[in-house]
């Protein structure tokens, strides 16, 4: 219970926050000691459209394990380890996401609770965001040291990169806004460009002041930067004292400082006036609203295998390829395929004849697309959107804190869903008005409690939910418990639930 | 019961059938009479690989309904509705194919049970296949004609071919192999192509001798074929006297014709004779075996709207295409396709920039294809075999004659069936030894017999039939019945099942 009410603090109230009072914290790094408060700031309002249908609304691509150990999101937080603690970490999201995330890093270990929410009423871009985030840790501390990155990036090199972000550090306490620059390794469109200036030398390196931020180019000015040298490619990852963003936002985006300022009276996060005013900021990134125009911008040139990873195709850097230039996940059955990427679930995919091809499979909905095309996804997701349709929304299989469902079928007056709930997981108890529940359990021994009753069901036993019944569903025992529930009514949405005690504060 | 005595007379012991004795039926058409015992013989052993994911094993393409109103199978009998009776009707199959196409065709009508099966040992060409029927239909009258076609063509103007057939016959009556030309509407390579001879008047139209067949050529040939003129593609549809190809069979493919002397001596089809007889027939098709060799050959222009359908690909010859040259069936969001064949089941397929593509989705596999590899699918076909995958074998969706089952999931131990029972339907008295199942009523009401008690369970029920234990699942109402059954045990495959009584003759 505990764990859940920090975090409802966090969503319902996060002015509060700035009554944080752990001090001043020393980090000790490369041998020098940085004084000051260091917050990572993580941007994690996503939505992913671009790895539809492996990413939903409820799941988007930071939640998604697609390269690397773990999903994205989970290596960005790791990607801190020893480096940055968990009290330190600001994940900036919206209110649509935030439970789900949350329950997406219990998987990082019961420490992960001391990770802070910021909840954006809307999804405004990265200006606003950051600027939110500014303003909460610089109530905390005018020094505290915010280093700003996105939640769905790739960096192979953890060491190289925590090696950065102290040189980084050290350049913002002397009130620079630091960034990173990644050496090309090819003229790509799809970034923007920082042009080298001056170096600069602080104790523990060398930086370069930023000469000119370029949005993504055209293919020509793109290979010319390629080749001239001297440019980089924008990370979209920032280090900087929260004062000194802060006053950088009051040059360069005056009315989004006002509303900022107007927002820190308010005492109720949850006030209309909270979100009229957030919502009504311009959707601008950080980048084009500050970086862009600021005079005080370094660089630090960083090799540390950087990819933001931006659509399927991005895919085909990152992941190691066959001889034809093919990535297959999954059961796949090729023949004579090149350079396409094949992502199965539990299918069969046959391919043949493939060229510069992208195939991602799940078990709702499949993307068959050509590379040079695959920026279009986003279309297919507005009109399901459009569609109320629920592969742009949710899979198949959902995720929860106890465990999870995938729904087996739907149709007319029933539901058949596959449940599984972990070693002592609970359900909350709860009541349906408009359906009735069968549940046969498969493995595992399930604790049924009605308001009447506790009884075990154990494997290859069944029992019945009538209509209108107050229950709850636990696993009492050190393995997994699965069942099968077979939902009948005139209406078998997720919404009908009433819940009267939850142990994931959803009530 | 009847009805499928009747079929089983046929698989068991269609050499009996020589005792067929219904005499000489008049058929009446086209205001002539032609005196003669006339019987369609229709070739369904093909396994369909090349239509796969669609087409399976037991689901070859024959029984799938791709193109018209119908499946191709029962079209092609149809075709004959008011020309060629029911009980005129052979199917030459296989004995693994026959019992799901006496299913297939139950859906024309009881009267179809009045259709006759021959049953081939082992898959040998059309050659043997062929010779089989004709000296079966020798047996019965040595001037039966038989109108020999594949049950896996389109032909779409109906009339256009009984004319031609009817035109046909009385050139078979006369003495002579006939077959139908079609003419080609582009230099295509995968048909055999006939060169017209000279004209041949007979009393009802005219027909040619035919001066050359040539197989499937190369590119270059087909096109002096096609702009040259005088030459049509084969349409693998054949009419003659049993007797006639019969002895053109001794002259051309004389150890094959020695075989079925053999074989005709013989009382028991189902001896290791037989079967070792007929699997030891050179695998030969009739065109190649007789029609090419024999001088006594006619052709008759035919332009019924015929196509053998190939494979993918060709379905976009004979389907109606969009501005873009697309055929879109099922849920597919499309941006930007050209001249792609999708064609989709119950999940989303988005489909970006395909150019030149085949998509076919099923719910366990999907093939992505070139159109111009398209025929690689075999390949894919023959690994899923190799390892023993029911995805070249059986649907997720099973027809049966009492309805049909999908399976659902399948794991450790479990299995979960959506089973459909039609009005009236009753399934075997059976027995599982290793699993027990729990039925969940989703719509319509269960007749349950068990061996104790017969008991009715309703929608929003549910009831078990533990392991061990004799029972019968019927459904006694007008309405379809609907139930989830979830199975347990050490072993749920499909072969668990002691059959004690079977309204299909399964015991």
């Amino acid at each position: 219970m505990t764990r859940f009410n920090i975090l409802c603090y966090d969503f319902c109230n996060p002015w509060k926050i700035a009554h944080f009072d752990e001090g001043v914290m020393p980090i000790i790094a490369n041998g020098i000691e940085e004084e000051g408060m260091v917050h990572a700031v993580i941007l994690a309002g996503g939505r992913g459209t671009r790895f539809w249908p492996l990413s939903r609304e409820n799941c988007p691509k930071q939640m998604l394990h697609i390269v690397g150990e773990d999903t994205l999101l989970r290596q960005t937080i790791k990607r801190l380890n020893g480096f940055i603690p968990f009290d330190h970490i600001w994940i900036v999201t919206t209110d649509h996401l935030a439970q789900d995330i949350r329950f997406h890093l219990d998987f990082l270990g019961n420490d992960a609770n001391k990770i802070h929410f910021i909840i954006e009423p809307s999804g405004r871009n990265t200006g606003p965001a950051v600027a939110l985030a500014a303003t909460i840790l610089n109530q905390i501390s005018p020094d505290s040291i915010m280093v700003v990155m996105p939640s769905d990036h790739i960096i192979r090199d953890t060491k190289a990169f925590q090696d950065k972000v102290h040189l980084a550090i050290e350049a913002a306490m002397q009130g620079y806004l630091v960034t990173f620059g990644i050496p090309p390794t090819r003229p790509e469109t799809a970034y923007g460009y920082i042009r080298l200036g001056q170096p600069f030398r602080i104790s523990t390196g060398e930086v370069f002041h930023a000469e000119g931020f370029f949005e993504k180019p055209e293919l020509k000015t793109a290979e010319i930067f390629f080749h001239q040298g001297g440019y980089y490619w924008n990370s979209g990852i920032f280090v900087w004292r929260a004062s000194k963003i802060l006053h950088e936002i009051e040059n360069h985006l005056p009315s989004l400082y006002e509303g900022l300022k107007h927002i820190e009276k308010l005492n109720d996060v949850r006030s209309e006036t909270f979100r009229e005013t957030y919502s009504s900021f311009e959707n601008i990134s950080i980048d084009h609203g500050v970086m862009e125009k600021s005079r005080e911008v370094l660089v630090i040139p960083s090799d540390f295998g950087w990819s933001d990873l931006g659509n399927w195709t991005a895919l085909s850097d990152v992941l190691e390829r066959d001889e034809e230039g093919n990535i297959f996940r999954g059961e796949v059955l090729d023949v004579g395929s090149e350079n396409s990427t094949v992502i199965g679930c539990d299918r069969v995919l046959a391919t043949i004849g493939l060229k510069e091809m992208i195939v991602v499979d799940t078990p709702d909905a499949t993307l068959i697309s050509s590379k040079d095309m695959v920026h279009e996804v986003r279309k297919v997701v507005e009109t399901l959107k459009r569609n109320h349709r629920e592969e742009h929304r949710i899979h198949r299989t959902v995720e929860r804190p106890w465990g999870s469902y995938t729904v087996l079928e739907k149709g007319d007056g029933y539901k058949i869903k596959k449940i599984s709930l972990n070693p002592g997981a609970k359900l909350s108890l709860q009541l349906h008005r408009r359906r009735s529940e069968h549940w046969v359990i498969l493995s595992g021994i399930a604790k049924v409690t009605t308001e009447d009753q506790t009884y075990f069901v154990h494997a290859n036993q069944s029992t019945y939910i009538p209509v209108n019944t107050k229950h709850r569903l636990e696993n009492p025992e050190k393995i997994p418990l699965h069942i099968i529930e077979v939902q009948n009514g005139d209406y078998v949405e997720e919404d009908d639930i009433e819940r009267f005690d939850d142990e994931y504060g959803r009530t």
